[in-house]
C-alpha cells in the first residue's frame, strides 16, 4: 500500500494534500458521529431503540481505523490531519442537536445520507484506491432501515410530527451546506477539490452544481420515503 | 443452541431465572459502558486519546449482541431481562462520574477490571455454555494497555495526581460493592446465585467471602501496577 503514495497522482503535492484533507474530514466525521449518536441514544423511549441507535453509532466508528491507517501512510500524524475539521463538524452537530428521539432518528438517517452522498460524489473524481476506501466508509444499504421503520411508525401515530420533521430535515440540509462551504473556504486543499483545478480536471463549477443537484434530489427522495415533504 | 435451554440445569426454573438475570445485568452493563466511556472521551486532552477511549467503548458494545441472542433463546424479550438492572448500573455510573481525563482512565481500567473479575468468579459456578459466553464478554488481556500506559505517564509527570487517583480507585471499589449488594438484595434470582442454594451448591457464604477476597486482591494489584496504593 505504501508504494501507492510514491507514484501516480500522489507525487503531486496538491493532490496529496487534498486527499489528506478529505480523509481527515471523513475520519473526524466518523468519530463525531459515534459521540453524537451515543448522546442521542439517551433519548430513546425503549431499551431496544437505544441499542439499535448505539449499533448505528458503533458501525460509524468501525470505519475510523481504515481511514487512520491510510492517513498514517500519507502523513506523519493521522490525527493532526483530522484536527482542522473539528470546528466545522462540531459546529454542524451543535447547530443540529436533536430535541427529541424523532429528530435524532431523522438526523441519523437523513443527515448521514447527505454526508454519504457528498463523499460518494467527490470520490468519483479521485484515484481508484482512495475512491474504494471512501466508498467502504459510507453507510450501506439497509443500515438505516431501523430509523426509517421507526420514523414511519411515529409519523403514522402522530401526523403533526410529520410537519415538524419536514422542517427539521430542511434545516439539516441547510446546515450541511453551510459547514461544507466554510470548510471549502478555509482549507485550500479542500477548496481545490471543490473549485476544480488542473489536478481535479473533471470537476468544474458546472460539475459542482450538478453534484449539489443530485445530492438535493436524493435528500428529497429520502424525505419522501418517510412520507415527508422537503 | 436452543436445545440447551430444554435440558440440563435449564429445566430448573430457579437456575434459568438466575441466568436470565445475570445475562441481563451483563448486557445492560455493556450498553451503559459504551455510553459512559463515550461521554468520558469528551475529556480527552488529545484526539488520539479520544479515539483510543472510544475504541475501548465500542469494543464493550460489540459484546452486547451475543448476550442479547442468548437471552432471546431463554426469554421472550431480551431487553426486558436487562431492564431490572438499569437503575443499579446507572447509579453506579452517576456516583462514579469522572471529574477529569485521569479519573476517566482509572475508571476504564480499574472499574472494568472489578466488574470483569466479579463475573468471571460467578461464571465458575455455572454451566459450561453460560460460562463460555460470559468469559467471551470479559475484557481481554491487552485491551486496557492504553489506559495503563497513559496513567503511568500522567502520574510520572504530576506526582500529586497519584494520591488523588488512589482515593478514586478506592471509591470505585466501594461503589461497585454497594451496587452489587443492592442488586443481590432486590433480585431474588440474583440473590440465589450470591447466597448459595441447592441449585448453586458450590457457592456458600464462605465461598462468597473468598470470591470478594480474590476480587479485592486483584484490585490492589491493578492499583499497584499504576504505582498507586489501594
Amino acid at each position: 500500500m505504501v508504494a501507492s503514495t510514491e507514484q501516480g497522482p500522489f507525487t503531486d503535492p496538491v493532490y496529496r494534500g487534498a486527499i489528506v484533507d478529505l480523509l481527515g474530514a471523513i475520519g473526524y466525521g466518523e468519530i463525531a458521529a459515534l459521540e453524537r449518536l451515543t448522546d442521542d441514544a439517551a433519548m430513546a423511549p425503549r431499551l431496544s431503540d437505544k441499542v439499535a441507535l448505539l449499533g448505528m453509532a458503533t458501525r460509524q466508528y468501525a470505519k475510523v481505523e481504515p481511514i487512520r491507517a491510510r492517513l498514517a501512510e500519507l502523513t506523519d500524524n493521522p490525527f493532526a490531519a483530522m484536527e482542522p475539521f473539528i470546528e466545522a463538524i462540531d459546529s454542524f452537530h451543535a447547530f443540529t442537536a436533536p430535541h427529541d428521539w424523532w429528530e435524532a432518528l431523522v438526523k441519523a438517517y437523513v443527515g448521514d445520507g447527505i454526508v454519504s452522498d457528498f463523499y460518494r460524489e467527490i470520490s468519483g473524481y479521485l484515484d481508484e484506491e482512495t475512491r474504494a476506501l471512501i466508498v467502504s466508509t459510507l453507510t450501506d444499504e439497509g443500515e438505516t432501515d431501523f430509523a426509517i421503520e421507526r420514523l414511519r411508525e411515529g409519523i403514522a401515530e402522530d401526523p403533526r410530527l410529520g410537519g415538524r420533521l419536514a422542517l427539521w430535515g430542511r434545516r439539516l440540509m441547510g446546515e450541511a451546506l453551510t459547514q461544507t462551504q466554510h470548510v471549502a473556504a478555509s482549507r485550500e486543499a479542500m477548496g481545490e477539490i471543490l473549485a476544480g483545478t488542473a489536478t481535479f480536471g473533471g470537476l468544474d463549477l458546472a460539475g459542482l452544481g450538478e453534484i449539489f443537484t443530485r445530492i438535493t434530489t436524493r435528500h428529497i427522495e429520502r424525505m419522501a420515503s418517510l412520507g415527508l415533504e422537503h
